[in-house]
């Protein structure tokens, strides 16, 4: 491993694929478009995961699990979907191999499929088909199913974590008796995205409704969670869809109510995916390398020992064992890096790059003295603390970085958001980067016209609206207040 | 919900489907062979799964993930791999759908793949491809990875859980500098499998190597698990296997070892499924339903309130909320069911149906009373115990009704288990069902010719061997002693 990755300010794009090379969070697979998550980038993802997870289960949802295998005839049930949305898509069509006369394998011709069979690029159309066989009766109301799972979506333009043909993803489907219901969950579900992604991953969020043309086909509305990347474009994070009964009547799922009517249902749904550990990076990595915030670092402390004999290593062992112990006890992640053949500069630089948010190093100067020196990965500085108040200090360590990387985060969006009502200001603001909030006029002509001039787009239209704005470009009065950047 | 089940002893299979789809573990998906695992289904896998992972994580595995797409190439490197395995697959030979003149969706043919690409039947290829490439020294060793995937093998006929076009599962693949560090690994994993689904599942097993004609294609060795349902035929629950320098060879996997010199490396794969829930149902299930052992049950004691007021339903929370608490404590999963609309009596069988170690039955006279009424999943008893006496008893219970399903099949196993050397009453034995205990002359024309006749084949060769046997199909001396019977 090459000690550094290319700066940041030099190239932003080669700075990220180099984190994620050196960092070993990923790899390029063989099929184009395709990655690698290695098993420190996994645990991220574990972590990340876990902490969804968990608050989807104390709001009633349960995970299930759906086929990768959608029928071809699924996609054209509903007419936005496919218009919109499921066309780059790998395509099944024969279901056996055979050798040929060269003694290399190719598709056997007898096993061609009467209807091709497409790869899910998102799992509404099979689900629908399946709660059409599940739901009844008001009864069976509401569900709440969420899902963990590969997707597909053909991309040739690879980037990894945030543009791969497959990706991981969870995609809650849920189906309602009314619409009141179904629109509390859109936004129960959004309210968790933000919780998660600023409290855990420390990135600061905008978060808004979709523009119709940016809204997710198929979906009455979509909101989004929108973060600003270090080089100050945005990238939409998470998205939560009230769907209204486009899908119950593209798949005729009706219940029998309370009134013994019949009704078609009322649904949302909702995802994010990997794409957050990009997020993850392009937010907090700096020159050095990944910095993580500790709730989501695989691991939060490590220790590494500085020592010439095999004698030494066990005295620094016996030394911090009580430190060791208390984390355990506490639930915090800490290594004790006794890997031999190793400098401890190499290992400052690997666990620098790897984003551990604290590092411990111990020498036997440090044992004479009853201290430990401590590097804080957040702002690179070092402390020296005794070795009797080390567990408390590197408890609330943790909770400090944890909130400093997300303020700083935050005041860089801040610095980098700016408000204007001049389109030339905000054509030049565009091209130097960062997030436009202004007003729009509402109308598609406009919003279009706008991003064929610089690119930008409406990353969304924030829940909190500003009165009396005018329209960036046509100057008329606006109808809503938006954000305006050029995203991923 | 309809009351009951075919029973067991009428007809088998219908029994089987009849228990997955009464107690809503899973559903057939639109596209032949595939399924949906439903809510309550996915929980019982989630827990399987948690504890295997645990298990995995303890003994050094990290979890990484490895495309869905494999290019064709790949499947032809190792011969003996797509000899004997990988021709029915889904094959991937279009990326892009367009509309037609009569406005349905078709494959594009500009999108045609120059290489098709192989939906993953197993990852041994794409995981050594990339092996490859992060495997230089001897530093870079052991890899321990496990993955939990997706995974396609095409089939048309489907058999919930035990047969299905994609199912999910786990496998492990790592990659050790010796032939004696990875055959260890062979066999750690197998003391885990052995571990998990005999003390956690319930469901006792013959752990043994496979016959060469049984074992994975591109296997050195493989070895299973193998257990006996309840309709005496035998279900390989999970394998692990060495594979030597096979893949690495294939793949040119080598590494510069401590001397210096260049080497290939040696690996193991080994994977388990949700076929264990198919394990599962078949060793416990009952005319009732699924029995299921504590230990894996997403609830393990259920409280059914029987009341007729709002202010009765209210006295009964009272009444066990001390309950509830210490088993939320204890990590016992406790739900109060005060579902209105339904009766006790649906609520019951509901519960049976879905196998709930333990129901709590509670009316008025109950608390006038003090005490609960308890009925036991694994033998139907009821018992009414003191309330005050509650906590340590129902605790006490669940380690009782763990232990009694295992022995319950254990009993039932060794029953259905059969020594002879005489091969008339092995055709006997094996046509009215069980397991065979007997010798083999170690000839693939002896094994063929038994497979023929009964359609029994060798489900392993126990690890402890008997001696001095008899082959029970030639009579010769035999080189093992086997294990016979017809499998799933």
């Amino acid at each position: 491993m090459s000690k550094s990755v290319t700066p940041k300010s030099k190239d932003y794009a080669k700075w990220y694929t180099d984190i994620i090379t050196k960092a070993e969070l990923a790899d390029y697979g063989p099929v184009k478009g395709t990655m690698i998550i290695r098993p420190y980038g996994f645990k991220i993802w574990e972590n990340i995961k876990s902490i969804f997870d968990n608050e989807f289960k104390k709001t009633n949802h349960t995970n299930a699990y759906f086929p990768l295998f959608i029928p071809k005839s699924y996609l054209n049930k509903e007419a936005e979907h496919v218009e919109g949305f499921a066309k780059e898509c790998a395509i099944v069509t024969h279901s056996r191999l055979k050798v040929n006369e060269e003694g290399s394998l190719e598709p056997d011709p007898k096993s061609k499929l009467d209807e091709e069979v497409i790869v899910r690029p998102t799992s509404e159309t099979i689900i629908w088909s399946m709660y059409q066989k599940w739901i009844k009766s008001y009864r069976d109301l509401p569900i709440l199913i969420n899902q963990w799972a590969n997707v597909v979506r053909w991309e040739m333009r690879t980037r990894l974590f945030l543009r791969t043909s497959e990706f991981l993803w969870q995609e809650g489907h849920t189906a309602h008796a009314t619409e009141k219901e179904a629109i509390e969950e859109t936004h129960k579900i959004l309210d968790i995205y933000q919780d998660v992604v600023e409290n855990y991953m420390g990135i600061p969020l905008t978060v808004g409704k979709k523009s119709d043309s940016e809204k997710f086909a198929g979906a009455v509305e979509t909101f989004s969670i929108e973060a600003m990347m270090g080089d100050k474009k945005a990238l939409q994070a998470g998205t939560s869809h009230y769907l209204g009964q486009n899908f119950s009547k593209a798949f005729n799922v009706k219940f029998q109510d309370i009134d013994n009517k019949e009704k078609h249902v009322y649904a949302t749904s909702w995802g994010v995916s990997t794409r957050l550990i990009g997020a993850l990076i392009m937010v907090h990595g700096d020159d050095k390398g990944l910095r993580l915030p500790p709730k989501i670092a695989p691991i939060q402390i490590v220790i590494v020992p500085i020592y010439k004999s095999e004698d030494d290593l066990n005295k620094i062992k016996t030394y911090v064992q009580s430190i060791l112990d208390h984390m355990g006890k506490n639930q915090v992640s800490c290594y004790f890096d006794k890997r031999d053949k190793l400098s401890p500069g190499f290992k400052f630089n690997e666990w620098e790059m790897k984003g551990v948010p604290l590092r411990i190093e111990i020498g036997m100067r440090d044992l004479n003295d009853q201290v430990l020196t401590i590097a804080q990965r957040d702002n690179n500085e070092k402390s020296t603390i005794k070795i009797n108040e080390a567990n408390p200090f590197l408890i609330k360590k943790l909770e400090e970085i944890q909130l400093s990387l997300y303020n700083e985060a935050l005041a860089f969006k801040k610095k980098n958001t700016f408000q204007t009502d001049n389109y030339t200001e905000f054509k030049k603001i565009i091209k130097s980067g960062g997030f436009i909030e202004c007003g729009w006029d509402g109308t598609k002509d406009t919003e279009s016209k706008i991003k064929k001039d610089t690119n930008a787009t409406i990353r969304c239209i924030p829940l909190e609206q500003k009165k009396n704005l005018k329209c960036i470009y046509t100057q008329e009065p606006a109808k809503y207040s938006v954000v305006f950047a050029k995203a991923y």
